[in-house]
């Protein structure tokens, strides 16, 4: 690795070109020469006078529903499904080419087991029965009458990351390997209103989750879970949830794997046991090294991924940049964030974006001045339990190469000295 | 007024209705009587039993960038100038059909003075120049190496409101009335990070701020705002910046009126002085009782709206219902909100979903049993200077009915025994 200096204006804190954040924030001599560079030649008149077309006539009409611009029809979903095949399958959150923490409802993953179901929001029910005293059954209308509470949650897919039990580092993207988290602003209403209304036997301790799409996905949760913060979310992002995410209405347990997160929700059974349903034991169960499976390991354990630099965006010159990504822990809020550049020998804090809440995606930051030579890019989140996210190695030692679900650990990205970054194993 | 009686399980926190909102916190015997009414007679057994035409067979397959239910086409932005005119005018959110606090992407309000511009990021350029040592041009590229940083800000039109100055109370809805507001999460560059870079003159205390649309569109901001906490808004909600929000990049002034938070930005003039463009002269100044006008007041000022129940949401049947709304303040954090239903003869505190961030939209909770009777409901905020919303006749006295912009005063919805809410003075 070849050996970069550093400018005493600039404040490193860790190996390799990772620098103090407020360098940016000084407006020093040191980051104009390094930043300055980055303005083309052109003198300001120039640039002022300067008319193009879009300046010369009125632009487009407004329309009721806004799309992207068409320059950004690159910034889609990837389907690991083949197209057209509405079976089971996902799609993946571009979290290379997004900022910030909120994910568009557009962009949000995606994963079914049966297609995307077209529910008529006037006919659909939710069924609240089983050990309570009184069965419910509510119209989309009824549950618009009771509280409502908001709450900025990630879901993630508990097959997120599965790439990385590979013996060898797929040659994918941030998208392709970890894209199967999203998070938006969920509102709805929250189930423990329900089930006291619905009056909860004292035998209870479970409740099962059905979905109304074709699979009849189900699963099981804890009744202290769902008496806690669950919630019956009918808006995403201020709007009527999309299609793809449970319209009209899903179950959101936050912090727990995607798959309990019920989407199409139309039953909670109130009961006393697990309903061992297909989806809880043929599926979302990790396999162990002794030969024993791990069932009902809900919380998603913390984790975190540089979104930029990442594999496709390829470093074009030496220089300052920020590298960027997104952390995130199913017990909590983040606490630290850490980046390496040497492939973890060294660490150094990120800045944490304001505010972070807990069980949401948290963005963090680093300055770094890439030096033109090879670097090895990781990110390590430990939550506010203490919990840091391990190694690869250390995961695999615990968890083995076989779990299928819940792959946290660290991703090493490679930065070569042509300025590619590839997905790689440190 | 119809004399209404309360249950003595329900803790009645103002007139007319009402309630402490714990109220469905305790699942008791009152809520379940209260909203048992609203399930269907269908026994639980008949509900599970049910298949609709969607549990039948696998549903539809995905797509790269998704789009709202079907069902939810009436869910749009309302445009106020002739369609198919792209020159000035605006599109409103549908503030009475969201819940939560984010505006989803496609819905955020529109204003433009000469249409939408569709504008090619790889030929844009953003000019910083004036009063600096070193007059800088960037690139989007160049930009996104910058330390990025994000925030929640509602972004609220000068003009959003302005009907209710109006003698006669306007036959609209929340939308058509106050819809020119929006919130998203926006992420960028500090502005003040590039003009210290920039070096800026100590003779210097305002910019000039223009956009790339035809009609030019340029506002002059007090340097103190701009270093303090304006952004290079490079991404909405996790994606790039919408077309008619300004793509691919726009000005933001949390808490200024939306005009200020200039769109489709190009160049940045560092000067010793408002320029006084014909946007903040023609426009954009108040008109006063006095017969002078109030030039550069920027921040909007403390409000709130109800946005259920709301004009075109008819109410059906006496009983429990949740009153929401909205409440922001240019100066900060919202503090209180008050709710009455009774047209402000009395007010009781309502809920602030959490976490209530400065500059950004809240959403308020009230639970409230409809008698049947007539009622006027209404809100009221406070923010964290201690600014109270005023009624609209404390406002007009202030202002007059010239001003147009910065209507902030109380909304009154009137709803009739027949269910129908409409727009009132009171």
């Amino acid at each position: 690795m070849r050996r970069i200096r550093h400018s005493p204006d600039e404040p490193a804190v860790g190996a390799n070109g990772l620098l103090d954040r407020r360098l940016f924030l000084r407006g020093g001599a040191g980051t104009a020469l390094a930043l300055g560079a980055l303005s083309s030649g052109s003198p300001a008149k120039a640039e002022m006078l300067k008319v193009e077309p879009w300046m010369k006539e009125p632009g487009s009409p407004f329309v009721g529903y806004g799309q992207p611009s068409r320059f950004e029809d690159k910034v889609v979903r990837v389907a690991t499904n083949p197209p057209n095949a509405p079976g089971t399958g996902a799609t993946r959150t571009p979290l290379h080419r997004l900022s910030g923490t909120i994910t568009p409802n557009g962009l949000h993953f995606e994963r079914s087991h049966s297609g995307i179901p077209d529910i008529d929001p006037n006919v659909h029910r939710l069924l609240i029965h089983g050990l309570v005293k009184r069965p419910l059954v509510l119209t989309l209308a009824a549950l618009s009458r009771y509280p409502m509470e908001s709450r900025i949650a990630f879901i993630e897919c508990g097959g997120n990351g599965l790439q990385l039990f590979q013996k060898d580092p797929a040659p994918l993207n941030a998208q392709a390997l970890h894209g199967l988290i999203s998070c938006a602003e969920w509102t709805g209403v929250k189930l423990s209103t329900l089930l006291d209304e619905a009056g909860v036997a004292p035998t209870a301790t479970w409740i099962l989750a059905e979905g109304a799409d074709a699979a009849g996905m189900s699963r099981s949760v804890p009744l202290a879970k769902v008496m806690n913060d669950a919630l019956i979310a009918l808006y995403q992002n201020g709007e009527r949830i999309r299609p793809s995410n449970g319209y009209p209405m899903r179950l959101l347990l936050p912090g727990y794997e995607g798959n309990a997160n019920v989407k199409w929700l139309r039953r909670i059974k109130v009961t006393d046991g697990p309903t061992m349903t297909k989806d809880e034991t043929s599926k979302y169960t990790m396999l162990l090294p002794d030969g024993t499976s791990l069932q009902f390991a809900f919380p998603m354990e913390a984790k975190s991924v540089i979104s930029q630099p990442s594999p496709g965006l390829t470093m074009t010159q030496p220089g300052l940049y920020e590298i960027s990504g997104l952390a995130w822990s199913g017990y909590g809020k983040i606490a630290k964030v850490e980046v390496s550049a040497d492939g973890g020998k060294s660490w150094a804090p990120a800045a944490l974006q304001q505010p972070v809440l807990s069980m949401a995606l948290t963005r963090f930051h680093m300055a770094w001045r890439w030096s033109g030579g090879p670097a090895i890019l990781q990110s390590r989140a430990t939550d506010e339990t203490g919990y840091v996210q391990p190694s690869r190695n250390e995961l695999i030692t615990k968890r083995g190469t076989k779990a299928f679900f819940h792959f946290n650990a660290v991703t090493s990205w490679g930065v070569a000295e042509t300025g590619e970054v590839k997905h790689v194993y440190a």
